[in-house]
């Protein structure tokens, strides 16, 4: 059984307050064998404060092995197990560049694609445009596509070849079982959309008129001259944070595809100023709003953009850019602080990675470990163990003394 | 969901090699309170080493406190979790004795008993006879039924009352859904064996005929006159290695049982030159075969047998003798080497049990523990942490860089 729904069945409201600090890809590794990760190289003298007095352990987000997509990271880090709770190609890419979806609405992902004669799909990237090509063929489709048969269509730039497209629903929901338009080689022609089940009909009428009318407006282009579709996603039903939790949970994020992810799970983005994701802003947002939530996502993502560069010195300045930050957080006093990643990214690998996540809490009622520092090492030896993300939230919920016991 | 299912939806085929030991059996305890275990108590000079530059932990290779036969403790390890993937009774017992079963063929784990008067059970094991006469018993029944109406029939010696019989399917494949020939308590005479479902009545027939021809065979026998049938098997269909992990998968075993279950999974069995489990035949064969896989199972008995015979110095000098081989293997140069058992054989217990296992993963990009051995303690410290078995593939696969990331 589900976890969730067992927190769910003893969630209680109280006015402690939590707050997750998401390190996006904190994890890491060191350059050479026997040296530093990012984290131990780090001179962090208030995580090194901090930890002394909480309990570290290490947390496995999707599975052992398993190298976590951010949004599966975020869903196990919010208690969702993301094997169970998928969101789809469609909707993960509407959320990332900050589209909202409502209930019954479809997301597509497309590909631009170079056709030949008689439809032949000749690049199914159609020689990767610039993003400023790809911005532009966007903006005449808009143009000449804002409706097909009195469904409003809205069609995002994404990069490169990439773009997506949104179906508003009527008082109808859209449904989303549609075959896939792309061929998946070359040389063959785009093929029709069909219908998997009598909800989705109208959906794969709407994809093929729109693969008609986008090839009709970009009839004269030589090379972004087709659209290719698959990824087909209505809007993923999650179990609220509200419903499973009891918890009035804030959002503090600069980047579209966390808010979007928050927002899925039925977290308020509040307004952050917060250019290049400096953490200022963040902090503000978090002292103005402190006293209307009991629950705070905050997200910091440089350290793992840093990671993603490959650039290990760049990672570390970012880690100690928020160990400066952290006596002002630790001046709201929450009730339970917790600090993790949603996977780790060393620089080593400059890419995400399977390794397993370092995790702190610092509550009241928590146990304590005989760590000095917040690192890999002094996590791997830490009283919480080796966990999947998913427990995550519950220890959180139980240190805030927000769970009713179960069974009598 | 089975992660399993996750791993195949990842894995790619790229270069990287996996090396992965097993020490039968390796896991251990100390003879007297406070004494070194096996593997504490073995000069490992080599396996030191490595320790000291590899990742540890434990794994539980069936569940909390379940004691692994080798089938699921080696299915386990290849990722296959045991509670879900199923070798019947009688299929086990065939691959243990190096019999290949075909797909439509039926194995079956047969006893020698003693009937009396009015065919009623007198001993359901007809006295335990030596291996030698169950290896007469056995000729003497090959002769009289070498097929029932045209279905050819094999019977194979296992130990004492211990016999397996094959029937092999011809154009139709055989069920396996028969109810037991074994009354399971004497006094009751044999039953007759009841097909439950259409696909197995040919076979239920099957049964019959060989309990009525074998009585006839055998009715001069002061003992073994009767034949009792349970644990009837079809051959288990399991997703192959090639399937899963798009590996290139190769066997180094001496001992049909291990040979057995890596073909099973889809391995290529290697010929090995290894007289009495000799490691030196089988890193030849390593070395020979190197360039042609890219993941070998290299197996190693002795630790186990000299554990089951609670020969506590004989099980330290096979670990010794394994350390002395390290070196060889490690200059071919895997990228990922893992060192396991398949269960714990403690001396002292004299038999397989329920004690994690200890596992070290070497590889450039894992992390590394404070371990300065490979021992049941120091791996109980690790950051690999206490886990299921079905878990090491997966890190095997990530640590070779074989994985895709699990969504965006």
């Amino acid at each position: 059984m589900d976890l969730l729904n067992v927190v769910q069945g003893l969630s209680k409201k109280t006015d402690s307050k939590i707050v997750m600090v998401v390190l996006d890809g904190v994890g890491g590794l060191p350059l050479e064998r026997g040296g530093d990760t990012e984290l131990a190289a780090a001179k962090t003298p208030n995580l090194d404060a901090l930890a002394v007095d909480s309990q570290l352990g290490l947390v496995e987000l999707v599975g052992a092995g398993i190298t976590p997509g951010s949004g599966p990271g975020h869903l196990s880090l919010f208690g969702y197990d993301p094997l169970n709770y998928v969101v789809g190609r469609g909707a993960l890419s509407a959320v990332g560049i900050g589209v909202k979806l409502n209930a019954g609405d479809v997301a597509v992902r497309g590909n631009f694609a170079t056709l030949g004669a008689g439809r032949t799909v000749e690049d199914r990237r159609a020689g990767r445009p610039s993003d400023e090509k790809n911005a532009e063929i966007v903006a005449r489709l808009r143009a000449a596509i804002p409706d097909i048969d009195g469904t409003p269509v809205e069609i995002y730039t994404e990069s490169e070849h990439r773009f997506v497209v949104v179906f508003r629903a009527g008082r109808e929901p859209l449904g989303a079982n549609i075959s896939d338009v792309d061929p998946q080689v070359t040389g063959e022609t785009p093929r029709l959309a069909v219908a998997g089940d009598p909800a989705s009909q109208k959906t794969a009428n709407l994809i093929n008129a729109f693969v008609e009318r986008a090839e009709q407006t970009l009839a004269g282009e030589p090379q972004v001259n087709g659209v290719l579709f698959r990824g087909y996603s209505d809007v993923p039903h999650f179990p609220s944070f509200s419903d499973v939790y009891k918890l009035n949970a804030a959002c503090i994020a600069a980047y579209p595809m966390y808010k979007g992810l928050a927002s899925l799970v039925g977290m308020t983005v509040l307004e952050v100023d917060s250019v290049e994701d400096a953490p200022e802003g963040k902090l503000a947002a978090l002292r103005a709003h402190w006293d209307e939530y009991d629950f705070f996502y905050f997200h910091v993502k440089k350290t793992d953009s840093t990671g993603e560069d490959g650039n290990f010195a760049a990672k570390v300045g970012k880690i100690e850019a928020f160990d400066a930050l952290l006596p002002e957080l630790l001046a709201l006093r929450p009730d339970v602080l917790c600090i993790v990643g949603d996977h780790s990214t060393p620089s080593k690998l400059a890419s995400h990675s399977w390794h397993p996540v370092p995790v702190l809490i610092h509550a009241e009622h928590s146990r304590r470990d005989q760590a000095s520092r917040f690192t890999e090492e002094e996590a791997g030896r830490g009283s919480l163990g080796l966990r999947r993300g998913t427990d995550l939230m519950p220890l959180l919920m139980a240190n805030a003394l927000k769970l009713n016991k179960y069974g009598a």
